[in-house]
Order: C-alpha cells, then sequence, then structure tokens
C-alpha cells in the first residue's frame, strides 16, 4: 500500500468499507498474514502454504501434523488480538529473483519454495509485518495490503477443514484454516447473526432431520442418494416443469448418461475441462497406460528435489514399457523433456476410443436432433430431459446439495432459425421467471454473461458471438427485467442470461439460465432444409429454469427452511388421535385423505395429543388434523398448521377440497386464510 | 455318434426332430462343419477359429480378409448341398497331445493351435466328414456329430457379421458367418415364414420408421436415444407402474449411476462380473497403471509364439515401471509367471479407491435403507426407482433395444422382515401379472430360477439359499401360476421366479423378475430393531415387472408391430382436412382435442384425403379425424382407424370423451368397438 507506484499504471481506489468488496479482500489477505504468524508461533512446527482472501473471508492452508480443532481457535484469535494491537504496519520489498530464492530456500517451507519458483517476473515480493525486517513475520507475497494491523477492528476464526496441496488428492494432505475479518464491529455481528441464521435452514442439517437426502463415502462424496421424502419434492418440481413444458411444446427425451469421447472432443467439452471431470474409460489398454503415465507426468511436474529425479524416471520407464507394449508414441523419445512428453501423451489419448460420464448433455441432444432429416417446417424443435451429468469438483469444494460431483439438469435444447431465436429465448426467460415466482423467488437480478474477449478459451467465430450476444441483449431489454452486462462469464461456446435470486435472510444463488448458441451446431454439422431449399444450419438455445434438482432443492430448502409448501411437501397432511376412543374413526379419515391423493401419515400412538402434536409440528407436516371424541360426533377435524396455530374445525370432505385448491393454485388458496 | 462308449457313463438319447433341441444342436454343429468345408473350398486362405450350434441355427468364425456378401452366400449353399449329397459320415478318431498338436501345427490355423492347447484331456479328438483320413475335411472337435451329411434335410445361410478372436476387440477381427439347419424342410420353411414375420415387426426398423428410438456411434454402441415419439411410450409405461407401486405403498427414490468400488467389492458385483462391466474410474494414477497392466497381461495370455515372447517382456516392462512409479507390488517379482503377475494385479486393484458405472442398483437402494435407524415398525420398506445401469455387453452380442450396453430397470428393493417375506413376494408376483396382462401379454410361463449346487459361483450360507427357495416355492404355488424349477438360473445372491412371454409371434421373452435374498443383507450388515427390542437382519426382494425399459418397449414394439394401444401412443390422433374449406373447423377440432390432453397432429396440407390418410395411417396414429364440409356443418369428426376402417361420424365432445375412457381404461373401452 506504501509502495511507490511503479510509472504509468492503473489505478484504483479502495475505501476502507465493509460494502467494498475488493477493500475487504485486501483487509481478509492480511488477516490472513496475521493468522498465519500468529499460527506459527503456536506452532512453529506448522509450515505455510497460500492464504487468500475468499467469498466472507479468507483462509490459510497449512502443512501441520498436528490436527487444529476448534478448541485451539480461541488461542489462535488472541495471539492474532496481540499483533493487531501492536498497530505493525505492512512492509513490502522486493529482491531480485535469485536472491530471493536463496533467502526462501534458507527460510521458507518447500511450499513457499515451490509457490516462487512458480511466480512470473525477474523479482520476488515480500511483506513484512513490521518495520523490523528480519526479524517481524514475512510471507512470500505479492500483496496488496492494508496499512497497518490494526485496521482489522472485528475478526473470527471459522472453521479448519481438509485440503490437498495444490487440490490434488494425491498431494500432501493440508489442513485450511477459514476466518473472516472486518472493517467495523457491527460488520462482523451482522454476519455471524446470518450464519446463525443460515445454520438453522442450513439444508444438509435438515436434508438429515428431515431425512430429504442422504450422501455417504460408501456410495461416494457429492454423489447424492434421494430418500423417498426428498424425492417427492423433486419429482413435483419435475412434474410442475414438465406441464409448463408440454403447454410450450416441449418434447421430453431420455439419453444415456455416458458417450464416446469422441462426442466430447467434438463439442469441446474434453479434453478442455478434463480435470473436472471423471476420468475418461478408455477401452483400450494402450488408453488406459497412457492415461496413467500422463496422470503421473502431471504430478511429477508438481515434485522438486530428489522426489523430482525419481519421478522423471519413473514417467520414462512408464514410457518405454508403453511403447514396448504398444509400439512407439510418435514424438515421444528418450529426449523428450517432462512438458513435451505431457503434450504429447495428452495429445495420444485423442486417437483412443472410450466413453467418458456426460458432462453436459448438449451432445446428446445435438445427436437426438441429427437422428432425423429436418425441415424449417419442423422448427423450432425443443427437446427437454432431466439429464443426470457428472463432474469430478475438488474434494475440498464439495458441500451437500449446492456442490456435488452427480446433478440432474433440468435441460433443453431449442433448435431453431435465426428468425426464431429472440422469440424462443423470451419464451425461456419467461418460463424461468414464472418457475422462480411460484416458488416464492421474486428476488432476482439478471446477469448477461458475455465472453472475455481477450481470452481464448471460447469456441466459435467472433461474429457468431457477436450475433449470439446481440439476442441475448435485445431479449434481456425486451423481458422488462434489470440486468447488468459482465465479461467474461459467457459459456464457452455461447453467452448467457442467469438468474441470481436472493434468498429469504439475503444471500444471492446463481440459479435458472437460457443460452444462444451458435457455435456447438456448426462444430457438430447440424442443418435444416430452409425454404429455399438448401441447407442451413439450426441456432441452438440452451436453458434450464432450475439449473440443477440437487442444487435448487437444497436451495430451496433454505429458502423454505424445510416448511416446504403443500404443493412440494413430502407429507401434506398428519391425522392426530386424540385417544384410544377415536382411533376408529382417525382410521377413517386418514384413508380418506389417502385415497384422496394426498401425502398423509395416520398417528394413533399413545401419547398424549401435546406432544404428538409437536413432534407432527416438527417433522413440518403441513396439516395436523386433530381427530377426538368431538370431531368424531361431528365428521370434521380439528385443523393445526405447523407453527402450532389452530385453524378450527372443518368437515372433512371440505378441508380436502381446500387442499386440492391450495395445491392446484401453488398455494395461492390456502386451506385457511392466516 | 459312432465311438464306442468309453465305459461307465451317461447315456442320453437323441432323436432326430426339430423339436428336440439337443438334437438340433447335434445336426447343426454338423452342419457348421459343412459349411467349413464349402468355405474353405472356395477360399482355400480361410482360417477357420470356432463353429458351435447357437439358438436357431449354428455360426462359424473365420479369419479371412476379402468380406463375405450375401452374394456369396448361394455359392456356399451349392458347395454344401454337394458335401450333404455325398452322404459322407463323420467319423471321429483321437490322438495323443503331442501328436495332435504336431499334427495341427503342420496343417491347422493359428487359432486351432491356440484351441487345441487350451483343451482339456490327454488326447485331442478330430472329426473327418468321410472316410477318408488324411483326404476329406475335418476339424478338431468334441463332437458329437449326425451319422451322415445326408441327414442334413434342410439348411440356409443367413448373415455374416463381425465378431474378434475371443470376443475381444483388441483381437484380430473375424467374420461370423451363421446359418441354420433342421431334421426336415416344412420347419426350415416355418422358420423363414416366422423370420419373415418377425421382421416386419422388427423393432429396429420400425423404431426407425416411426422415429421411436435411435442408436449411433458417435454416441457408442448399445446406448440408446429415446427419441420424443419413444419416450412416450416409455414415460407412459412408468407412469401407470408408478401409480400401480405408489398403490402398494412404494416410495420413489433416485440415486447416482456411478458408485465407489468399495460398494461392489461389498456386494459381490466386483470384481466378479468385471469382464461385463465398463472399465473402473480410478481415482489413483496406481490404480490406473495397474488396471492397464492387467488388461494387456490378459491379452498377452491370448498370445502365442514370437508375439507372446514379447508381450511377456513388455508385461514384466510394466510392472517394473509401476513398480518404480509407485512402490513394490506386493507378491510380484521378476520371476513371476503370468498367471501369477495377472493374480496379484487384480488382487491389487481391490485397494485402489475409484468408481464404477452401476451394473445394478441395489447397492445404492441399500444405501437408502441404511441410511437411517430402522425399526420392525417401518418395515416393509419398498424403495422403486426407475435406474439407469450400464453392463459391457460384447460388441457382437449388441442389438436394438433388447441388447444394449445402458439401460434403465424399473427396479425396487423391498426390505422386509421373515414374517412378510411371503406375501411381499405374492404381492409382486400379483403386480408382475397384472402389468403384463394390461399390455395384453397374457401367454406366459413361470420360470424359477434355483441355484446350481455344484457351482461356486452363488455367495451365502447354504442355510439362506434354502430357505429363500423355500419362500419361491410357495409364492409360485400359492400364485397358481404354472411353474418350472430350473437349477443354475438364480442371480448370484438369491432364487428367483422369472416370467417367460410368448409374443403374438410365438417367440418367447424373459420378462418381468421377482428374487428373495437373504444374502446381500448380511454384507452390507443391513439390521433393524426388532419387537424384541433386539437387532435382526432383514431380507430383501428384488423385483422388476418390465425388467428394462429399454427392452421391454423393443419387445412391446414387435408386440405391437408399432401400432400401440391409445394410452400408449406417441400420437394419438389426427386432424385431417379434405380441402381448404374446412381448414378452419380442422384446427378449431385440433386445438379442442389437444387442449383435452390428447396428443395430436394436424394436417390441412393440399395432398388428396385418400394419399393423406394413407400417410397418417403408416404412422400408426390411432384414429384419423377427417374433416369436410359436411362434418363442419354438423361439428363433427369422421372417425378412421390406422387399419383403414372407417367408423362413422361422432361429435367432437362425445369423440373426447370416449377417447378418456378408452385411455383411462387402458384399452378395454375403444372409442368404436370393432
Amino acid at each position: 500500500m506504501r509502495r511507490p507506484l511503479p510509472g504509468d499504471c492503473e489505478l484504483s481506489v479502495l475505501t476502507a468499507r465493509d460494502d467494498d468488496v475488493d477493500s475487504l479482500d485486501v483487509l481478509r489477505h492480511s488477516a490472513a498474514h496475521i493468522m498465519a504468524e500468529a499460527i506459527c508461533k503456536l506452532f512453529p512446527e506448522a509450515l505455510l502454504v497460500y492464504g487468500p482472501p475468499v467469498e466472507n473471508g479468507f483462509y490459510y492452508d497449512i502443512d501441520l501434523t498436528q490436527s487444529l480443532t476448534p478448541d485451539d481457535f480461541s488461542r489462535i484469535e488472541e495471539e492474532m488480538l496481540r499483533i493487531i494491537k501492536s498497530k505493525r504496519p505492512f512492509c513490502r520489498y522486493e529482491l531480485p529473483r535469485e536472491e530471493g530464492m536463496v533467502k526462501l530456500r534458507d527460510e521458507a517451507s518447500r511450499y513457499k519454495i515451490d509457490n516462487a519458483e512458480r511466480a512470473e517476473g525477474s523479482s520476488l515480493s515480500f511483506y513484512v509485518t513490521g518495520e523490523n525486517r528480519g526479524e517481524d513475520f514475512e510471507d512470500l507475497c505479492r500483496g496488496p495490503h492494508i496499512p497497518s494491523t490494526e485496521w482489522v477492528k472485528a475478526f473470527k476464526i471459522k472453521q479448519v477443514s481438509r485440503s490437498f496441496y495444490r487440490g490434488d488428492v494425491n498431494d500432501q494432505p493440508l489442513q485450511r484454516v477459514y476466518g473472516t475479518a472486518f472493517f467495523k464491529k457491527s460488520s462482523l455481528k451482522e454476519h455471524l447473526e446470518q450464519l446463525e441464521e443460515a445454520k438453522k435452514r442450513d439444508h444438509r442439517v435438515l436434508g438429515k432431520t428431515l431425512k430429504l437426502f442422504s450422501i455417504n463415502d460408501q456410495v461416494g462424496s457429492g454423489l447424492v442418494l434421494w430418500l423417498p421424502k426428498g424425492s417427492v419434492v423433486r419429482t413435483q418440481l419435475q412434474n410442475y416443469l414438465t406441464e409448463e413444458m408440454v403447454k410450450l411444446g416441449y418434447d421430453i427425451i431420455y439419453t444415456p448418461h455416458i458417450g464416446q469421447l469422441g462426442l466430447y472432443r467434438c463439442s469441446g467439452h474434453y479434453p478442455y475441462y478434463e480435470d473436472s471431470q471423471f476420468p475418461a474409460m478408455f477401452e483400450t489398454d494402450r488408453g488406459k497406460a497412457i492415461q496413467s503415465t500422463l496422470q503421473f507426468a502431471r504430478r511429477v511436474k508438481n515434485m522438486s528435489g530428489d522426489e523430482l529425479a525419481q519421478g522423471l524416471s519413473a514417467v520414462s520407464s512408464m514410457v518405454s514399457a508403453a511403447c514396448e507394449a504398444f509400439g512407439a508414441i510418435d514424438g515421444i523419445d528418450s529426449n523428450s523433456s517432462l512438458d513435451e512428453t505431457i503434450d504429447r501423451l495428452h495429445a495420444e489419448l485423442a486417437t483412443e476410443q472410450g466413453y467418458l460420464l456426460k458432462p453436459m448433455n448438449c451432445p446428446h441432444h445435438i445427436q437426438v436432433y441429427a437422428a432425423e432429416h429436418r425441415s424449417y417446417r419442423d422448427l423450432p424443435i425443443r427437446l427437454a430431459e432431466y439429464g443426470g451429468v457428472y463432474r469430478y469438483e475438488q474434494s475440498g469444494e464439495i458441500s451437500g446439495l449446492t456442490r456435488v460431483r452427480g446433478f440432474t439438469q433440468d435441460d433443453a435444447h431449442i433448435f431453431c432459425t435465426n428468425e426464431q431465436l429472440v422469440n424462443e429465448l423470451l419464451t425461456t426467460v419467461r418460463l424461468t421467471r414464472t418457475v422462480l415466482e411460484t416458488l416464492g423467488m421474486t428476488d432476482y437480478r439478471v446477469r448477461l454473461g458475455m465472453r472475455d474477449r481477450d481470452s481464448d478459451k471460447y469456441v466459435g467465430s467472433p461474429e457468431n458471438w457477436d450475433k449470439a450476444e446481440e439476442a441475448i441483449r435485445i431479449v434481456a431489454k425486451e423481458s422488462g427485467v434489470d440486468f447488468t452486462e459482465e465479461a467474461g462469464e459467457a459459456a464457452f461456446y455461447g453467452p448467457k442470461i442467469d438468474f441470481v435470486v436472493k434468498d429469504c435472510i439475503g444471500r444471492s444463488w446463481q440459479l435458472g439460465t437460457v443460452q444462444a448458441d451458435y457455435n456447438l451446431p456448426e462444430r457438430f454439422k447440424l442443418s435444416y432444409v430452409g425454404r429455399d431449399n438448401k441447407p442451413h444450419t439450426p441456432i441452438m438455445v440452451h436453458r434450464a429454469p432450475f439449473g440443477s434438482m440437487e442444487r435448487f432443492v437444497g436451495i430451496l430448502i433454505e429458502h423454505f427452511a424445510g416448511a416446504f409448501p403443500l404443493w412440494l411437501s413430502p407429507v401434506q397432511v398428519a391425522v392426530a388421535t386424540v385417544s384410544e376412543k377415536s382411533a376408529e374413526y382417525g382410521r377413517g379419515v386418514f384413508e380418506q385423505v389417502k385415497s384422496a391423493g394426498l401425502r398423509a401419515v395416520f398417528d394413533c400412538g399413545d401419547e398424549k395429543i401435546g406432544p404428538k402434536k409437536h413432534r407432527l409440528r416438527a417433522d413440518k407436516i403441513n396439516y395436523i388434523l386433530v381427530v377426538g371424541e368431538k370431531e368424531a360426533a361431528e365428521g370434521a377435524v380439528n385443523i393445526n398448521d405447523r407453527d402450532g396455530r389452530s385453524l378450527g374445525n372443518m368437515q372433512i370432505d371440505e378441508f380436502i377440497a381446500h387442499c386440492k385448491e391450495e395445491i392446484a393454485t401453488k398455494g395461492k388458496c390456502p386451506v385457511v386464510e392466516t
């Protein structure tokens, strides 16, 4: 922060406010340095790895044999407070690369040395927490930092979790210590209150207590088992969306969960997204051998010293053995460098046959389009599927239903002509809004994800991109929603309209998406015969109003705090008897409710009605029908909601009719106005 | 056949009749020898591989550079006829193993040498087609054969397709020539007529013309793309079954399509069924390296001569390289034999983490059961899923929807107590019968698949098997269906009740299945707390009334010859205008029909009504509503069915009401009795 400007440069001004995200990042990264110093003081054997700011806070990865627990947090926090109170400035200095490396080899952890080796530029920069270089804590760092430690007015260590060096499960396991920091005490308080409220609504906790879903290590991290009750919610959502889609002329299809690698080579999903995919299933032993050698060689790339030398020798043995078994590999010989070997092995995989768990449904839907000869009269063709897709998220990033490795997209692809594009986009935007608003998610903003013109990660010609981005802009304007444009947020094949929804405690979630794509149809050489009797390339719209069923239901659980509206509710009605005397009448009521198609349970246990109601309320059952002798005499039920309110008595037929109305209107006409 | 009995032995008498399957096998295997001789005469460079009898005929695999086509069949058949007419006897002789091997090395193909090397016993047997050993055609063969070539009274070469040596796609591609043969000319005629009728109904052909499904090599062999129309059929079947299941107290669930290998190690699906599974996705480079080395080593096992020597050396290099990269592999050193190496690599895979495309849903459903603490009060728990599973069928065995690599089981698992077992089995048998009979499949037999007591492929204790088999027997008797017991037809975890359905042209299909399983719950240590407050192991029922949605729909297409009943039909109603004059009225009718929820198309093209009706009939649309000026005046429609019958006029409301009745009764109350 005190560093003189290096010459002509771009300057941005940060203000010490908790609503300025960039400033907060600087503050939090400085807090990470302070925490690192505190940890090193208490645990001198700790090796520091990397400590960036993240959303809502910061973390520091450390290599430490002893497992840190929440009990250690207060000791670390006390130490941090001491550092903050000592009002030490953050002081930057630079060393020529060689000199810096010598210093690091003498003083720093192997991770810092490795980081420095990877860093670009002719010099290395360091930050000292204090003015006494050589005595005070210092860290290899690009900065910037706050002027002085005292700027941290509020902070807290939040949790510790397992991570791996460079996110590679084959590499060294580390501890990731998370914290947060603010410029104002009141901001921390607010943040912690929001966390507290979020905790009560945590879908991972509610998912367990309400028996909605289960995830376990036997099946695999990030792979969701939908329990019967969670499945009801998902099925109801899917049925609702399917009804809306059928009205709009969509066709439902089913496709497999795997495809030949060639499909994804053509679409660009493979090997581009190889790192975030489950390993390809090569059919041939040659493919498998190259795949294993490549994975090992990439790991060797992260090695250093003796380990590196041994690794290089092993790579060379694996390559020779593969050549002996399967014949020479083009472009690799005993002189090839590790990088050349990696590039060549990678390229070689492109020739091997195998399968991939599908990371997206688009290539399959494209094949359905291509299965028939198409004319302009057939367009638009709207193909929808609840398609299971798989992505290999890093283990540290997996969480409940919201970050998973297998999920179900409420996916559809519309194939249309140029003239139809805007109208199709508009209809899908309208559908997305209807769906979100039906679920009470009325507070959203719209983000137009455009390409980053400087990046090479996008496929297709600039002309196609211009056309697609223009269509997206027109649609956003015509829809009458507030929107912002963000460069670099497009899909790799086209720009998109994302719906960012604020839930009832103020958190933002990216949900529904609508995308315009001129590129994949070209790559797959799709065509239709136009009015002019000539072949034309259709345009594709990708869209998913929910996004992912897993993620969406996870967010819905938190949005409703587990108390689903009647139409979605796993158990809608409980019939609870006051005593043995009304058991027979109660069973009759239960049978009547059930045969009317309502999801119901019957509780005729010996328990007193008070605790019984309490227990049924905890299950978030919408209506608890209490039946005693009075109700039996009148053919009525006493209606109680899950918030503990008594809603009076009603004839059983009348109650059922009202429930059906509440379900049919998706909650607009509740059984009893409250 | 002329061989003297070798001593004490089991003797079975074969009769030369076309309804004696064992005799037909002998005849057809002899016909395979005759065909092989004919092919060798016409194509002297052909190398013979293997020629067994199969269902409905026989084949011979040959290695021949020139591709055989149907044009070659008649030349081969002529040559075969000459051999048959020459009335040559089949003469067996044996040679001591060494002497036989010398002879083969001099005369026979490398495949025959390889077959002989694999054969057990101290001698090798040969069959000469004729009495002149050394001159007449002869083949390494265990026999038996018919006494003389003239016994083949009728035969035909049917087709040629690609196969691979030992079914391994990495090995030599071969040509598989299929033929059939009978004891009587009339049997061949009947068989060819049935084939002709089957051809008209061939679901692969109808699937294409009616646009029901598509399979292509880009997605992958045996992986089904359900087109919109086929998807309607599948969805309707699933909706129907789901309704029935909800009535019976089933819960619908969703689970991922992959699982950690540990799940399948525990269930016994892996590595037991490894050969019929897609390759496991190992997460570690070590796992992948061992997997590739193992696959290559198994291929080397099938090599011979120089190739074998080179292969062995390459295996050893691959093993050394793996040891260098990942550390020593227990039990493998430079002295290990190939078999030892294979065994050890195989065992080593058991320690590596990775994922498998699920070959069955059971382990996932077991995890759903295990996700909660269970009491006897919760049982039975009935978990149902339309679960996608994957099996790696040999490429030669893949066919349309009936033999695929990815399919959807209408799967469910019932977890119950010992006392509940028979009742649950009875209910599932009843459900299966209801489902089949609703689809007009009333001609079926029931087969009880029991264990083969001499085989070691079954898991679990004999006591559990006895209990499960007894329950299956009781249920079969109580159900009042005709049944037969077949040893060796059980699943590896328990006995089963299979429904073998005869379709309308007399072919048998194994469809629905119900299985009793004491073993998997034990292997997964499942439990519930009993009335006695102690833990007990539940029993599992596996069941699938359709079996596989792909296979079932494939068979349904043939059963109905593509003309689905109204409730299943992709397009139920077509509205066809006689001329421009009734176009407006026609559109109104179409909108009315559509908004009543019927699946409809509108055809107001210029074409004359005759060809228009013809085209719509070819699409197998159930009702074609012709509207002309007369109908417009009366508010009526003229109803035509897809067989070309006119069913008279009807008011549009009345027609819609009748359709709804026909759909609701699954065809029991058709719109018009015909």
